[in-house]
């Protein structure tokens, strides 16, 4: 680690370049992982103003990328692209895909995009599957909490590279973020747009400090995880031509029913 | 391909096989695809009772997959599997995807799985990568109309394999089906389960011949197409490490103008 940041400092990047988050990943050529996101959004663990209807709780699809560090789809505490806003107020995927298009073609700091369907209700799973690159080892991925106003979880440049190999397994618990672009306090507010934009900002159990936001529980000390990803590297022999999945669950319900 | 049916009867296959669909695929190994999903639900062309909100017009995910002739998704005129069902009527796609990965392992007939996101309005488009084999030429997918009883739109077998190559591109108009699960007539009928099941029927500006379904356009002898689906084969530079994408259109909406 030494010596790349000596080499990165002498070619001048050394400001800009976040070393060591990609830096140095000698592992085999590619990974194939299947990326498994649980939805844990039940009446149980968050009551208050839990959506029924006119959409009952859900997730939308989830839209994720496998890159390098010279991109980044969301970041705590800066603003979010025009895409994460289109993705987060309203779940249309296109404007993000853009993004990350034009990331791929202008610096090549894109490895894939990867999505997986949406979750009609607020407990449930959905799974894909990614790849990563020695070069692009890292995984970011959002995913619309609906109803809500500009409201996600998500992941932020997860590095699957280990040195010189891939993990074999990561599971992250998942907690609400906002946005920043839109002012709505619950899950059901009307569209309000925030002026100027504000950063994206985690959502905890006392912040926004005011009884009216959805996630307000003055008496927890944190939420508990409203969703859970789990990737999981694809070993050689379940890759290829006629079975490229692992095996699924057998049902949502019955995962659910042993995780919570 | 008379080679190909005389095996084939000789094994006693011949009534279960439809012959021909994936037979005599010699193209070379593999081809990726990239599938361009549009939504041409517009108020204009289905002004009758056109869903403003809670919620909206919109498209669920795609789910699709790439197969043999030994599978097969959704079929006119036949009974929609249990996970078509749970996709159909609520866009659920874990039992589905289940269904697939089942096929999957026991004959053999599936090569992968795809998803893109969903669309949030009636018009705008979505966009994945799907990769056939010669042994598994045949493209499948599903769409839920939203909000819909139960009606999709999708592509049935698809073989894009013509004797020893890839198409280069195919483009299908998508018209709307109901998978006879569920009895609603109209965008936003409460859920009414059929039973027994139905199987699955286009709908069309006739059919069901009532006046208060929401197709039922008696001017008319066809529906517009209420959906376009494009796939274009990927050139080898546009695969592998970096360079994933084809290009994508600008604009969910300039695409839209275009070809409306």
């Amino acid at each position: 680690k030494v010596l790349w940041t000596v080499l990165v400092t002498m070619l001048g990047y050394a400001s800009s370049l976040p070393v060591g988050e990609d830096a140095l990943c000698t592992a085999e050529e590619l990974a194939k992982y299947r990326i498994i996101f649980i939805g844990k959004w039940s009446q149980t663990a968050f009551p208050k103003q839990y959506p029924l209807y006119r959409p009952p709780a859900q997730w939308s699809s989830l839209l994720g990328v496998t890159h390098s560090s010279d991109y980044s789809m969301w970041k705590k505490n800066e603003y979010a692209s025009n895409g994460v806003r289109d993705f987060a107020e309203k779940g249309e995927a296109w404007a993000l895909m853009k993004e990350i298009e034009e990331a791929g073609e202008k610096i090549q700091s894109v490895h894939g995009i990867f999505s997986a369907p949406a979750i009609s209700s607020g407990t449930g799973q959905t799974s894909t599957e990614l790849e990563v690159h020695p070069r692009h080892p890292l995984v970011s991925f959002v995913v619309r909490i609906v109803p809500s106003p500009d409201w996600f979880v998500g992941i932020d440049s997860l590095n699957l590279c280990e040195g010189d190999h891939w993990m074999d397994e990561v599971s992250v618990d998942l907690f609400p973020y906002d946005a920043g672009t839109d002012s709505g306090f619950t899950f059901s507010s009307p569209n309000f747009a925030t002026i100027p934009q504000d950063t994206v900002t985690e959502i905890t159990c006392s912040s926004p400090s005011h009884p009216a936001n959805s996630f307000y529980y003055p008496k927890l000390k944190i939420l508990p995880p409203i969703a859970q990803v789990t990737m999981v590297k694809l070993k050689k022999s379940q890759l290829g031509l006629s079975a490229p999945f692992i095996n699924l669950p057998a049902k949502s319900n019955e995962i659910i029913d042993t995780v919570s």
